[in-house]
């Protein structure tokens, strides 16, 4: 048997394979975006939940800006909001422009970084793959209640299992 | 460095880690259940969605018999009803007990095993991790529907980030 890390990790879940499971995940995200009509986006809610459009912005503020930090071990700050002009084109640009950043610095992280300890956004400890998992966790955690806010609308959402 | 299997994937996500994860958000979606009105918990729903007992018994469906058919190799039957008598602590017993049987089950999968192909319950194509990761993402997108229910009927749900 050969013995390097990389032969070895992809007896298991490789950085690539976790890279993909997560783009696949974002992709089936921004088609929940889309789904929704402009205005409910920014201002449909319920229970005195979040609209969805903050709930994006809260995912926004973490993806690219977690991988960044991970990659690059320089704090970053964590931004929830941002100039949207209540527009969803600028948003699906903004995820857009995240879905590069994360390829980019993914690309980065060493295999041996997954399994040391992080504070990310100088707040939250965790090892790198615990946060990343976190941050991948509370997309499917909000998404999910963009769904019941899809159905409660009148509208079908995207299949879960369709990436 | 050392060359062993376990000690690379000790760099990584091993299947320990992955397990002690999933347990986690197990414990949550069951406080989560323990949140519901016994009513609410079988009837209350949005949108013409599933009430949350309905998705319960879907995550109890796959979950034990799931690992149950990674470790043994022996097809399950996908099976997403049982005799709950509309009893919320019919549905926390089952829910106990699938959690040890994870745990039993969890411990006879081979790390290498990970990687290989199988087909779920005889019908869904993945690898086991990808599998497990269906088994994990789903559980998180129902719960965060759950979480939406809660909200609607003026109950605040567990924080999120407590495992």
């Amino acid at each position: 048997m050969e013995s390097t890390t990389s032969t070895l990790l992809e007896q298991g879940i490789t950085p690539s394979d976790l890279l993909k499971h997560w783009q696949g995940h974002r992709g089936l995200t921004r088609r929940v975006i889309e789904a929704f009509p402009e205005e409910a986006f920014f201002n449909y809610s319920i229970g005195g939940m979040r609209p969805f459009a903050e709930m994006v912005m809260e995912l926004l503020g973490i993806a690219g800006p977690g991988i960044k930090e991970i990659a690059t071990g320089k704090i970053q700050e964590l931004i929830e909001q941002v100039d949207h002009g209540n527009k969803k084109v600028k948003i699906l640009e903004l995820w857009d422009e995240a879905t590069n950043e994360i390829n980019t610095y993914w690309e980065q992280i060493k295999p041996e970084q997954f399994q040391q300890n992080i504070k990310i956004f100088g707040q939250y400890e965790g090892t790198v793959w615990s946060s990343i998992f976190y941050f991948i966790d509370n997309e499917i955690h909000h998404r999910g209640q963009g769904y019941v806010y899809l159905r409660a609308l009148g509208i079908e959402p995207p299949y879960f299992y369709e990436r």
